[in-house]
């Protein structure tokens, strides 16, 4: 294993990569970003004529000699004067223009100049800007935007550039098929998996300026797997890169190949996601490969090919554009370990949060639900929560202002709102983290949050959320707003096989369970329901068998993992199960006081009261919107 | 008069740009940047099936409860254990893996473990990452590279995009004419000029994710403007742009027409270059009227048009890379007005040091040849040498850490130098300055060069450059090394039509004479010369005018301003005139003995001792190279 660092060195010390040998011949249209591959001489001066810098008359300074405020002289207009705008070619025998404001036109056929003019007065004279054979440009300049004037006015049409670095990239996996492949309606067959990362790297390729080529996805069998390297290396393409098959399993030909018929020079990096990287080449071609998590592809790429990539262009990779935060809370890390954690980011008063996605390398919407990733150096055992540090960006700044933090329970109205809220204002979006309703609360003291979502049942009292903000909060004064109330039950299969009828015949053997994380709300009402039939939890089958959201519990009543589960009666109807109501609850927006009148804020409890927001609230099934944006409780 | 943020205030007021209307359905590949404009929710769970997230065996925990370290279980391969690959489909009835590491394979058929598994061990459940129906991207959501994962795994092949904003950009102006017109051998015709800005103006609007059309040139008459502006306001574009007839001439149209038929909001803007900028609107189309000359296009462009087409795409646009520097020397600016100056970039000791280039808006070499562009605000009357500033980059921050600054007197062996530098060096360049060969030495005493490029002939002791050296810098060691060795002469017409003879010629009443300016060597050269000759330089007609490089006395010699200059031999051999030899004059570059052992020094010296520089300065004729590289003096 070698550090990121020892990786990239082992790399570039191999390779030497710089501007590369293919030459192209490119009309000027498409020279931005180029890179030229002689040196530029103009064929034409410029300018190429004599031209006008004001807009005026041109003369001939002799025909003014003479002219003064107290003796004004007359030109004959047309012959002695003739018209010029700037940037016109000066007329024949011209050689200075008088600015149009310094004029007295007598008639159409007289103009009177009260000063006379000198020779190449307001003139821009041949060449001054350049002159035939000049150099414009040296060998390996990256050719900008406006360097295009330049290219066209000294009469370089067609140059000559170098060709963009191609990369050639192997999907290798027995179980990926590509997404063409399927036909409507989409029904991926057993034991496929869609292959996407062949898409996202070619796409980042393209992003630094190469060309990519993605081959045939190539099942794990050795031969195969030689084969597809050593047709990629035929081509003499400036980087291979295969995907997935990288890490130390039993089907894993990459590294063994590469050590076969070319060089293994790194396998293995001290980096999370990405850790199975492999760099290496096959007959002098470098070779990268890449970890098949998407997660991790995304990190490898980024960390290796990239600077590569623009080297080979002649150019450093352009600097990440990165963000002062604090962390909302501990983020542990492994020693000897460069972590890359994906977070959510906003600003909560003068701080800039960061809240810590799942770690999951295979969770693809860990890294396009981020708005930064956070890099915990190899020699930490990770952050405490409030410690400063930087982020990388991955969303315009501007987002992360406008950013608002909802954290707490999971609830699908939060998915409308959030899409709600996109729609209808000019860029407030929202960010949630999904802790359960006791870990939002306890978010909002941190100061990591503008909002918890929350529905925590006073088992003694029947009410919500008031005794637990009266104790978690304490000292901070928040206004309560309802967000929905929406019917809590049992989540069964479709057509009730096991005959349920109610939380009395979980204890039942033949039925299987599914259960919530402590903390959710969900979880303290089933416990209060418990408690209240006086049914003991270690009776019921699969009570210690937890998930994290109610979609999740319903995926599980749909598979067969279990058969009932308790959850949200929208969840249940979005899969397709059958529902068996247990009691409605309420689902409020805990907010501090001292964020309520922020016009982000505003703007969100405007939409919780929309029309649009409560009609597609209440198509999910079993939400109840009636009081949806009401202000029920300042504590 | 409006300032840049009025102009922007009244624009931005006037249209609100968010996100456009017009929608089209593009394949995912072709996604990242754009923006979405609907919601996107999966039509496939992530995972769509249980996989397994190691690679190892597939078991059903069942079977394996009851292994432990002292009590190992054997399992048959194939039936009750399956080989599996991390990112594969589980088997059916199969629910945890058992990692490769932990195994001991007995023989094909059997695999012996020592701890039992539990249920959904190394598993990735169905549903893990996302759901089916979960929304995945919001409206108005820009994706990202990494997006595409997403949006393939969740089953968004095809979705819905914002269009990309669309400029239609029309030229204006009788004089143009566009490159593609011409034939070889090139050759413009007599009054026109090459159009150029409409390419850097389509690039630079594609650069910033927009759509670019360019219509045809349009002359400068009143009715083809008008039909051309309401043509293009027909197509419904969301942004028109002209370029040029945008100043307050005779031929301006521009402001007159949009006045006429649509709605002119800002006309001048006080920032230099760039002032005549013309905002307004045709049929609500936004419209800009971007002056002609080529940086005030490219200021123009990206002060007004680019912030509103990121708008247009619900971005703030991209924050420009900064680098602090100090001015070289003083750059006088006007009151009211923010100046954009472009200038050279190079790291001399701890600074960088920014040498203003000419300001000229017309010369778009002083665009192309910039490293960097300062900003001096209308509040201030200019900035004092020395004096600390922010320079907007324009080249890869690498390439002022390589670049040397050579200030002095102008010679074309510079170029030769700068390009074998850039072929056979990894990235050093060469900026350089023209300001004589005296403020090449004033340059190095202030610490705002690295190299001075001198020819100071004393003409006292017939000896070049020490004793200018031993006065204007004083106290600072410096190595003298020889550049070349040059033949100085008279540049004369092709054909010596006037029948001159040498310098005693120059005093007749039918010549006109071009002189260098007071500080170059040529002009120290050619006054010893005089007094040698005992001529009074009253007596030679042109005396006072002056160029201030070689190549423009060749011009003027060259398009007849002037019968003969002082120059050398190369200018003329370049622009097929005519050299009378004067005498053989020593450039040397006189470099501080503290830089001398920096590498890139090296580098620079190495290349003025090779074979490819001095073969390449022999074929310009009139140099002799012998001596290039000799270290011939230390001072």
């Amino acid at each position: 294993m070698k550090t990121p660092h020892e990786a990239l060195e082992i790399l570039f010390n191999r390779f030497e990569p710089g501007p590369i040998e293919g030459v192209e011949e490119i009309s000027v249209h498409e020279a931005s970003g180029r890179i030229t591959s002689e040196p530029i001489f103009a064929r034409f001066s410029s300018p190429d004529q004599h031209l006008a810098a004001m807009d005026g008359i041109a003369v001939s300074a002799e025909d003014t000699y003479g002219a003064t405020e107290r003796r004004p002289m007359r030109l004959k207009s047309g012959s002695e004067a003739v018209w010029i705008n700037t940037g016109q070619v000066m007329p024949d025998k011209k050689n200075a223009v008088i600015m149009a404001e310094k004029l007295n036109i007598i008639d159409e056929d007289t103009i009177e100049i009260s000063s006379s003019a000198f020779p190449w007065q307001n003139v821009r004279k041949v060449g001054e800007d350049f002159v035939v054979t000049e150099l414009l440009f040296p060998r390996n300049h990256i050719i900008r935007s406006f360097d295009l004037g330049t290219l066209i006015v000294g009469g370089a049409f067609k140059l000559k550039v170098r060709k963009r670095p191609k990369v050639v990239i192997i999907p290798t996996g027995s179980e990926l098929v590509r997404f063409s492949k399927l036909s409507e309606p989409l029904n991926l067959k057993e034991g496929h998996v869609l292959e996407s990362n062949s898409f996202v790297l070619s796409t980042l390729a393209r992003e630094c300026g190469a060309e990519s080529v993605v081959e045939d996805i190539v099942p794990d069998t050795s031969e195969g797997i030689r084969e597809a390297f050593l047709k990629a290396a035929d081509c003499s393409p400036d980087v291979i890169i295969s995907i997935a098959g990288s890490s130390a399993g039993q089907k894993d030909y990459t590294a063994q190949t590469i050590e076969e018929i070319g060089e293994l020079m790194v396998h293995g990096v001290t980096i999370m996601p990405g850790k199975p990287t492999i760099i290496g080449s096959i007959k002098d071609v470098p070779f990268f490969g890449i970890p098949g998590y998407p997660v991790s592809a995304y990190i490898s790429f980024n960390e290796f090919v990239r600077p590569f990539l623009y080297r080979l262009q002649g150019m450093d990779e352009p600097k990440k554009q990165m963000v002062n935060v604090v962390a909302s809370r501990d983020i542990p890390s492994k020693l000897g370990i460069e972590e890359c954690i994906r977070v959510n980011l906003g600003r909560v008063g003068e701080k800039t949060v960061a809240i810590p996605l799942p770690r999951g390398a295979g969770s693809v919407t860990t890294l396009s639900g981020a708005e930064g990733i956070i890099r915990i150096p190899s020699v930490s055992e990770g952050m405490a929560g409030g410690e400063e540090t930087q982020a990388e960006l991955l969303v315009n700044s501007r987002d992360i202002d406008n950013t608002i933090l909802i954290i707490g329970s999971h609830d699908m109205t939060l998915d409308i709102l959030s899409d709600e809220i996109k729609k209808n204002t000019d860029g407030i979006r929202i960010a949630s983290g999904n802790v359960g309703s006791l870990g939002g609360l306890i978010a909002l003291k941190k100061g990591a949050a503008h909002i918890a979502g929350s529905h925590l049942l006073d088992t003694r009292t029947g009410e919500y959320n008031t005794s637990y903000i009266a104790k978690y909060l304490k000292g901070l004064p928040v206004h309560v707003f309802n967000l929905v109330e929406r019917e809590q039950g049992l989540i069964i299969q479709k057509g009730n096989p096991k005959g349920i009828r109610g939380i009395e015949d979980l204890t039942r053997d033949d039925i299987a369970f599914v259960n919530r994380q402590p903390g959710s709300g969900t979880r303290v009402l089933f416990d209060y329901k418990l408690h209240e039939m006086d049914i003991d939890p270690s009776r019921i089958n699969g009570y210690e068998n937890e998930e994290y959201t109610h979609m999740n519990v319903a995926v599980a009543v749909l598979n067969g993992t279990a058969d009932v589960g308790m959850g949200i009666m929208a969840a249940a109807k979005a899969l397709n199960c059958d529902f068996i109501p247990v009691v409605k609850e309420q689902y409020d927006l805990v907010i501090p006081s001292s964020f309520v009148d922020d016009p982000r804020i505003q703007a969100l409890i405007d939409i919780t009261r929309s029309k649009g927001f409560r009609e597609r609230v209440k198509e999910l099934g079993g939400y109840d919107p009636a009081k949806s944006g009401d202000l029920w409780k300042i504590i």
